[in-house]
């Protein structure tokens, strides 16, 4: 038994480090507000601790509380703020489609955890930057970004290949298809090269490169496989299932497998998953926060720059 | 036993009638893209019907068939295509939120159901015109607005009242609360001055009009009632619930209360809801239509604007 765990604590050291040193350096204080609207105690505990990270890296953090019938008003109100940088909100706030609703509903210039539209769109389609002088990358939404550097750390992402195949050969199961985190991810491992099963309660779909003249944009086929098929043959599981008792079956994860849980619950049972695992990361909570600070000095910058330009 | 059932067909008559008169009179021939992506009967049999009005209209109406993971391609290609002027999508597709994700891929400029978040958004806040200059009138959610039509040919909006104030004294109670039709209608006759029971599985919502400051804009306070509470108290009922078994509770609907279905399936049992209701319109399809014809004619001359003004 020689499964290796990895803690996201220490995956995301370098970058808070180079956040930490950045700020500093520049002497710049980019603020964020956060927007609380529901009862759920991993949201308050998730807030909690994106105030701690921030206080340590030197981004100004302010937690805002409110109702979530307010929830609209109040983000316009900081949308029009300029001394606000950046916006989040811990969803779910109603849990259904009007959550998405509320997603664009927070700026495009400041939306930190890049999930608007525009940067979903623009993700999905490998449209890199936001304009045409290709001064503006895009923001990447922040969970599927750090899953992506969770892969890298712990060499899943082959740094032999080049950019942009650095997945090649690899199989993926991820649990969880959401808009937010499992969807996204799905279409940026297979534009690196991966084939990825993404499997929620309807089904399984495959995604993978497009081939010939599509080649930079994913594909997705639909699939009449089971997670009893896909587990054995994936080199990687990655989890996010909002279920304090949604267990991943350890008899079917393939010997040496990657685990990697990105859901507030542990879906793998600790024990087992040590046992048919080479690395199993529990958590990723830390990374995601470190990519939503790192999104949030690229938009206090793009902001300066906007604001440069209109007075120019 | 005096009860008046008002069919969407002669409501819709005279938008029909206004519309291939202007269409023949200035000679042009908008063009509708029609989406189905799914093996839904009830979608193809829209679409089948949105044939036949647009050919009895003088709108050319063209319905493109592909597999769901193609339809996102396949909008791109149409958004870019100057030949065509409005695109519909049959939803459901997928079913859940990504169906959300697409409705945001119809270009703005060419979406005639009026379901992109820039038409959602400003619908909600009031906002009716799309450019500073005022010479473009946002386009409103078709169904909530041939609803609104229905309301208004029913006679529930009272015209001897001022434009805005029409609903005022009205309770209504609409069961469905979806993004697409519930939420947004509440929303508009809130704004018209009803008290709305916005009912879900979730529970009752109401919404009203704002006060003080902000009464150009409606409200929402969450409550604890039920539909047991709410349907003897509203003069107008509106159900969009798609299941074949639901049915209205007859017996708690108000003596003399409008009631309107606008659910593919039948919300109302026809023999009961006629011996409570003063009106009853079993369908609005066919006024949904209208309003999508007449929301293509729009965008078709602000294409036409965009075009000269950017040739100028």
């Amino acid at each position: 038994m020689s499964c290796k765990v990895v803690l996201a604590q220490g995956i995301s050291v370098s970058y808070r480090e180079e956040l930490k040193n950045t700020i500093k350096a520049r002497n710049i204080c980019p603020k964020l507000v956060g927007f609380l609207a529901n009862e759920d105690p991993a949201a308050a505990k998730y807030a909690e601790w994106t105030a701690k990270t921030c206080a340590e890296t030197g981004v100004e953090f302010e937690l805002r509380k409110c109702s979530r019938n307010d929830l609209e008003d109040k983000i316009v109100e900081a949308n029009q703020d300029a001394g606000v940088h950046g916006i989040m909100v811990y969803y779910p706030v109603f849990g259904d489609r009007q959550d998405q609703y509320l997603q664009n509903v927070v700026d495009v210039s400041k939306d930190v955890e890049g999930l608007h539209h525009k940067y979903v769109y623009n993700m999905y389609h490998n449209i890199r930057f936001l304009d045409e002088a290709k001064t503006k990358k895009c923001i990447i939404p922040c969970t599927p970004l750090g899953l992506v550097k969770v892969m890298e750390y712990v060499g899943v992402y082959n740094g032999i290949l080049p950019h942009g195949n650095r997945l090649h050969g690899r199989v993926v199961t991820i649990i969880n298809r959401s808009e937010i985190v499992g969807r996204p991810l799905a279409a940026l491992l297979a534009n690196d090269g991966a084939k990825v099963y993404s499997v929620d309660i309807n089904g399984i779909q495959e995604f993978h490169r497009g081939v010939g003249l599509q080649l930079k944009k994913h594909e997705v086929s639909e699939t009449t496989l089971t997670v009893e098929d896909v587990l054995p043959l994936s080199d990687v599981v990655i989890t996010g299932v909002p279920s304090p008792s949604y267990k991943v079956p350890s008899h079917l994860i393939r010997d040496g497998a990657v685990c990697i849980n990105f859901s507030t619950f542990k879906n793998f049972d600790g024990d087992e998953i040590k046992k048919k695992a080479s690395i199993y990361v529990p958590a990723v909570g830390k990374v995601t926060v470190a990519m939503l600070e790192r999104n949030l000095v690229r938009l206090y910058d793009y902001q300066a720059q906007d604001r440069a330009s209109s007075t120019a």
